[in-house]
């Protein structure tokens, strides 16, 4: 088992930030400043092209911890943020700008790529979720969720169908090919996001993945707008989500 | 124009209660407690078979007032609550309960009934929102919302098409027969709650709905369940909305 190596440690406006690594994969570990009492834990994944500390992780972090208490870890997906990429990412990437420069459908490409990603993502999202609760303030006894949209989603199914200390996950933005038999196999509490006008993902494909989580408390939140047009409020309403279902109040 | 009269005034947990008719029609409205201070408005519509003071009212006005220091009013719908039934309302309702009995679809009778009862209702929505402007603590400058589901929302797109004082509104649960071409008119700010699993709301006609209005800003919170089953949290989400959009904290 991998340990966790903390490599900084700095806190701003109540929220204590910490760098570690766990089997040299780069996360961060957000914690409210006060106290040492054990307290949830939510894992959360970026989105394509994005890393660990992006402005919309780091936002969603700040209002988890300073809304509920939680402590928010993310790591860098592989080929992301800190770490290399392979010939493998190099390739792929390559062909998503191309089809994007032409016009093409991204969508082919992007579900082929990130259920490669998700291959190598998954047993470190495990090693990583090992390593914290090794930690005295997080614990195994808590409980522990999971918030990712786009490739954070394509990572979260396959993670979640694996990992049975998940215990409520919001998901959202990707297409259901290489994830809905995955989602048939999640009971969890689920908060599902998506775009009703997404020029990407279609309709009825979004509308697809949500139905095929086996969940029987699952919410589907769909807003008016095109893919990237996701509303800043969907945030809050996440940490409303989390703060229901593990107690505390947001 | 009718004026408002009060027929009643009691204050229970910090949310004042009073009994009012305009041109007969009996409504009730919840204030803060404290204070004369000008607040936004929420008129609410309840559901069929239902009346103004039932627990889904109290419960949503009590979270809008305390919450978010909201006015809140309801009226009763034609034939509901203290008011009589003319001959062709017990006939509908008479019909609709041989359809239940026989395990008929509702849909039919529900969407011609409620239809019927918002051409009745609509004017009287409006004249208790022209005597509700009169009193000094809602006044005319203020935003007001509107929320109902089901029947509430049966009466409720057709007033919202109708009043442009209506600025924010969250609907839900019915089909789009008699509502699609009002959604269309309809571009205020819109929550929309479905049921995932209803069984008289076939899922493409509850999103067809949806989808009807023209509203830029639209959200549909779409939840795993049978037609009675929406969860309790949909309220908070509702205040929320509106907490967001008059720009109070909740």
């Amino acid at each position: 088992m991998h340990s966790l190596h903390f490599t900084a440690d700095t806190t701003t406006n109540g929220v204590r930030e910490r760098d570690f690594t766990v089997g040299g994969v780069p996360g961060v570990l957000w914690s409210p400043e006060s106290g040492a009492d054990r307290a949830p834990l939510i894992l959360m994944g970026h989105g394509g092209g994005n890393h660990r500390k992006s402005p919309a992780m780091a936002g969603r972090a700040e209002l988890l911890v300073t809304g509920c208490g939680f402590h928010v870890a993310v790591i860098d997906a592989p080929g992301h943020g800190d770490r290399p990429r392979t010939p493998h990412d190099e390739q792929e990437i390559a062909e998503l700008f191309r089809a994007r420069a032409a016009g093409e459908p991204e969508g082919p490409i992007v579900v082929r790529y990130n259920a490669h990603l998700a291959e190598r993502a998954v047993p470190e999202y495990r090693a990583t979720l090992d390593a914290l609760q090794e930690l005295p303030e997080i614990g195994t006894e808590g409980p522990v969720g999971y918030f990712g949209l786009n490739m954070g989603t394509a990572i979260g199914v396959p993670f979640v169908a694996a990992d049975p200390r998940i215990s409520a996950a919001v998901f959202g933005l990707h297409w259901p090919d290489a994830l809905a038999d995955l989602a048939k196999q999640i009971t969890i509490p689920i908060e599902f996001v998506l775009q009703w006008d997404d020029e990407h993902i279609p309709r009825e494909s979004g509308l697809a993945l949500f139905d095929a989580f086996a969940s029987k408390e699952k919410t589907l939140h769909a807003n008016a707008g095109k893919h990237k047009e996701t509303p800043r409020f969907e945030a809050h309403n996440a940490v409303h989500f989390f703060a229901r279902h593990f107690g505390r109040t947001s």
